[in-house]
């Protein structure tokens, strides 16, 4: 099969790769529909994660399956399916909370590489959800969006707390940010302020329900949130970055005894421990649990009530994945669709 | 009057200060029926805090109202009253939520320092809650420890989510420590692991609720949290220390999913934001809200439900403070009762 592998940063290649194939009764192999490139491939693909050896990218996707090993169950062949980036038995304790990004037998779907024909996908009955037929064409975009950035922003929205009556604020723009706006709308949230200082970002932002846009960032940016709130800070703060800079935005931004969701992948910050303690803020973060959101997300967008495709505004054939990822990184694209 | 103050390490003095005044009219001065020493009075005392300036020392009070300012609706000169370490209004949106050691108006209490003979509480209404009747004397200690030590370490425990069935462990074995395994007891928790070393606290500790006891710290003391919850982790973990090891301690104690509630006082504390972001634990702290959950408290206490007095190893006139800072900073006691 052909898939994408990053050989060192800026360096992606399409090029043949083994086929997967079933190592452990319990994986399937699924024939990509759509894949897409993460804001998380851009920490390797910009060298701020290390690059050691060619490496296989991508981890969301949607396909159809192909084979499956002799233990799995709830999935077969032929069936159309959607999974998390991390598999899960979604049986363990850790799972049953509700937690299967950190499920006891967890694995990284992306080891193997996404952004490819063919993928193995480990744990496939905790893993893999199936839609009820064959989704049509149409929405494609928005079920490849469940696999991660639709979960991913509907978890930090969840672990921010956002409920009918809060103010929300949302630290990131991305394709995770402008979710976590979706999904404080569909959560009920009184008021989303969206934190973007671009022009196409802040229209989506809108069109996903953000009432409010500030385009100050760091102290500035927190300033403008009290003064929004009448100087407590928002109820809940979803944090979509990951840098030092974005984290405190998003712990300064809260009122006492209020929410922050973190979900943006953490690089090089350091919480001092002090101002923590005394802003009283509620903060739950980390890789996003999608599984547990997963049946819930693939209803809605059947029932076309969320749209999150829409952060797909490029869409490329798979061959074309490097150009995938330079528009990504130079903030042409939000995100891109590959399609085998 | 006479009160203590910290003139530098080691060196707190009895002796005469000015007697406080109704200083704002929503102020009340009451007559001291009992103060104590704080773990966290240590930190200046050891040196830990720089001593800048002579201090009035003590936050932690029970007492007989003896004047009250011309605003001050709901207590009144002759009532027995408990109040916490901070002044809140108790209406501002920040109290209504339940965090009124945030309050938007919120004064320590202590800045005039509790250790002494009178006391100005700002804030008279929001803050102090006055008890049906004058207590029996016997009831003292107890009502004396919902000001602070039991209302943080109640606060910790429900920040930690503390809930039937959950399996709990408590870090740090001071008066907050053991009164957060009370917490965890009366909250319905399953199994409760206190961490200790010292074998006065651990019987202490036992007679609270505790069904383990852990003298291993740091990640010893991890492992073996995790070996006594199957490898998970505990649902619910209460830091009351305030150190860089008795946090991360904390941290990798909970299993992913599960709850950390800190109130040890930080000191010196960074959290390093990738190990917090895969670690996935909720995690509240701060300042107890001690307002909150005074109502509740003063009942159970005056129910003989819950003896929280047991943590005052020590019962010293007030004139012997020094001598109070020296035996809990020498650990010879748990925790030093002073009474005018």
């Amino acid at each position: 099969m052909r898939g994408a592998v990053l050989y060192a940063p800026g360096d992606v290649r399409f090029e043949d790769r083994p086929d997967p194939t079933i190592a452990n009764p319990t994986d399937a192999i699924i024939r990509m529909s759509a894949t897409c490139v993460c804001g998380s491939d851009l920490w390797p693909y910009r060298g701020t994660d290390p690059v050691t050896a060619p490496t296989p990218m991508g981890h969301e996707y949607v396909g159809i399956v192909q084979e499956v090993g002799a233990d799995v169950r709830t999935v077969k062949p032929g069936q159309f399916v959607i999974g998390s980036f991390m598999a899960s038995d979604n049986t363990c304790p850790i799972c049953q909370a509700g937690y299967q990004s950190r499920c006891a037998h967890v694995e990284y779907v992306g080891a193997e590489g996404a952004q490819a024909e063919y993928l193995r996908v480990p744990l496939a009955d905790g893993t893999l959800v199936a839609t009820p037929d064959l989704p049509e064409e149409g929405l494609l975009p928005d079920l490849l969006a469940a696999s991660d950035v639709l979960g991913t922003g509907w978890f930090g929205a969840v672990a921010a707390d956002v409920a009918p009556g809060k103010t929300v604020a949302v630290v990131g723009d991305g394709a995770v940010g402008l979710l976590a706006v979706l999904a404080a709308k569909h959560l009920g949230a009184e008021r989303i302020i969206a934190m973007s200082r671009h022009e196409p970002r802040q229209k989506l932002a809108v069109e996903f329900g953000a009432t409010d846009i500030v385009t100050d960032r760091g102290d500035d940016g927190v300033a403008k949130i009290k003064d929004l709130t009448g100087g407590l800070g928002a109820h809940c703060v979803i944090e979509a970055v990951g840098t030092q800079e974005s984290m405190m935005q998003a712990i300064r931004s809260a009122r006492p005894g209020g929410h922050v969701g973190y979900v943006g992948v953490a690089h090089g910050v350091q919480l001092p421990g002090e101002e923590l303690f005394y802003a009283e803020v509620h903060q739950l973060g980390g890789p996003a649990p999608v599984r547990r959101f997963l049946p819930e997300l693939i209803g809605l967008i059947e029932k076309r009530e969320i749209n999150p495709g829409k952060v797909f505004d490029l869409d490329l054939p798979l061959a074309e994945v490097a150009e995938g990822y330079r528009a990504m990184d130079e903030r042409r694209a939000i995100k891109t669709l590959l399609r085998p």
